[in-house]
């Protein structure tokens, strides 16, 4: 009755995500082989793993032929990188994808290609162009690099015209992307996710807090979560995966603003808003991609009940005390504690809403809010 | 806020359980290091392991050196290894537990001490002996070789006394328990946990099916389960584990008869009937086992929803075929394909019995019934 051998994944990137896919890969027989330049990276730890640059063309020959399919897990691979790899082996999701991903304005025209609104917004190449750009967005108004931003690095919010220039210096000088600062009822995002076949399958919306540009935690599903809502996210990831021809977990960041949902920004890889979804969903992210990436059925993406995940920043709180809090779940990364970094997180489960924030509060208590 | 370093476990034998144990230590940033004579078992795959016998003092004084405490992951380790390593570092469970649970006749009188009703039966060391057990316990009748037994090696039923000499020799002519064949409703399990602090947890009652002495499948809580059960299975496990001093999770394989429950036998360990917990319950056995043995408070012990486990026996089905049916966990061990053996299993999870059965009946499909 046995089938064809497992897949091997090589999986570009070896930080917290490359971990989990690891560790959901390896129930399934599934092997990840990780390639990342730091020594000691958090996946080394649980699997193979190359020790090398993102761009290192001997590495990521030899990470691609001993997989059957690569994939990775932060969207600043370099896409010279990820095209080389593809003469080699598939990259799932495809090149394309990492592309809109890596230029704000890329993905900005491609939210809007697809009916996704996005919130006002305009190249900005120079300090003149950056004064004229406030002019016409107004304030306030962040200012995003265009590209290689993640946990709010490359952003600068500006409330007063005059000290634009301020902002210019404070980004580098480089391309950037002024946006009207939206006025959000709630940031919230999609986890979604195609199969190889074109098959799909949503996680329910989430609701995420950030600070500083950090997500600090997300509640799945997001409160009073309506069908309506559900159904606008759903079309717009489903619009997105289509036109990209993607196979894999697909994450979009959307501002909830007067009942519609506009384009923040999207993530084609497994997602820190997602994490929830091991101990809060049939199946979970990791999971789901690796069954992607490798041509298999995907998983059930139902939530059990109700959840919240808070992020572990700079370093870890005291194991006991969180593990005595009921239905906690702690995932430590094994990372070196570091201002400002993600070291682990906290899921809480519960059936029900009025349990579930009991138990938030008794982790918040422990770890601060948010780390 | 950081707390104490993570503590590092050592753990005899690296078989499908070992490894399970690993893959639940390393979220809790646990490293479990594994002794097991096979090259390549399946604990080996996801973190460090010895190769070496269970009985070589000089490796597992290694493994002793390496961690703060040890474990196990089946009963038959030598009384001797366990307690030359408690010379070295704290084993949990006692090796009292081991003891008891190597020899029937001592597991029998132990049940028999906290109150728990055994099947009638004779300790033989002849093939007379036998001839005079048969006479006095009648037949159908079981015999168990009292040390050394799983799975169903080491017995043979009687069912007429004439044969009683075949059944000797089929066993090997060695000490021997006679037992009463017991005309049960239903073969079930607890699986129980107790802290270093004494704090005690319960997982629901399940029901197993055997074949051929080889667990087949468990279903989680067992089919109407009533207080009584649930409150009485809770009440040995609690005598036992305080007659050992136990610290660890202990699984108890009962009989029930017109209501009652009588002693089957015990495993000082994680055990098959508790494997659901990775999906099933809100912390899984194995987490929980080494929250126990690391002295850390244990983790809820609560089902979600209904389950059912399938072992998979002699070989792995095809992975997509059994990915495809809805909310099936698949878990592969890794090992070689041999009649017989235990080499994954699948868990199926839902929030009523109608859709349990409905995906149990796809996955029984797919893996026949039990392997």
């Amino acid at each position: 009755m046995s089938g064809p051998a497992a897949p091997r994944v090589g999986v570009i990137g070896g930080g917290q995500l490359g971990r989990m896919l690891a560790q959901a890969g390896r129930e399934l027989a599934i092997e990840c082989v990780t390639l990342d330049p730091a020594p000691r990276s958090p996946a080394s730890l649980v699997g193979p793993s190359i020790e090398a640059d993102y761009d290192d063309r001997s590495a990521l020959g030899a990470l691609a032929q001993d997989v059957d399919v690569v994939t990775y897990e932060f969207e600043n691979v370099p896409v010279d990188a990820a095209s080389f790899v593809q003469t080699l082996r598939p990259v799932r999701p495809p090149p394309a994808a990492l592309e809109a991903a890596q230029d704000r304005l890329a993905e900005k025209e491609l939210f809007s290609t697809i009916g996704l609104g996005v919130p006002a917004y305009a190249p900005v190449d120079s300090v003149e162009g950056l004064r004229a750009a406030v002019e016409s967005i107004g304030t306030p108004a962040v200012l995003k690099t265009r590209r290689l931003g993640y946990d709010g690095k490359g952003q600068a919010v500006i409330h007063d015209p005059l000290l634009a220039e301020d902002a210019w210096r404070s980004v580098g000088g480089v391309p950037c992307l002024l946006e009207s600062f939206v006025e959000f009822e709630r940031e919230v995002s999609i986890v979604a996710v195609r199969g190889a076949t074109g098959e799909v399958a949503f996680y329910p919306v989430v609701e995420n807090r950030h600070r500083a540009g950090i997500l600090r935690r997300s509640r799945a599903p997001v409160a009073e979560l309506d069908s309506d809502l559900q159904r606008d996210a759903e079309t717009h990831a489903l619009a997105l995966m289509s036109a990209l021809d993607y196979v894999g977990v697909l994450a979009i960041e959307l501002f909830e603003v007067d009942g519609s949902l506009l384009g923040n920004e999207m993530a084609p890889r497994v997602h820190n808003s997602g994490h929830w979804t091991i101990e809060g969903a049939e199946t979970s992210q990791f999971e789901n991609h690796l069954r992607a990436v490798c041509g298999l059925p995907l998983g059930a993406t139902d939530a059990i009940g109700v959840s919240a995940m808070v992020n572990l920043i700079g370093s870890m709180p005291d194991r006991a005390e969180v593990l005595a809090v009921p239905g906690a779940h702690l995932h430590d990364y094994e990372k070196e504690p570091r201002a400002e970094r993600k070291v682990g997180h906290v899921t809480v489960r519960a059936d029900d809403d009025a349990v579930l924030q009991q138990r938030l509060d008794a982790v918040l208590e422990i770890v601060g809010d948010g780390g």
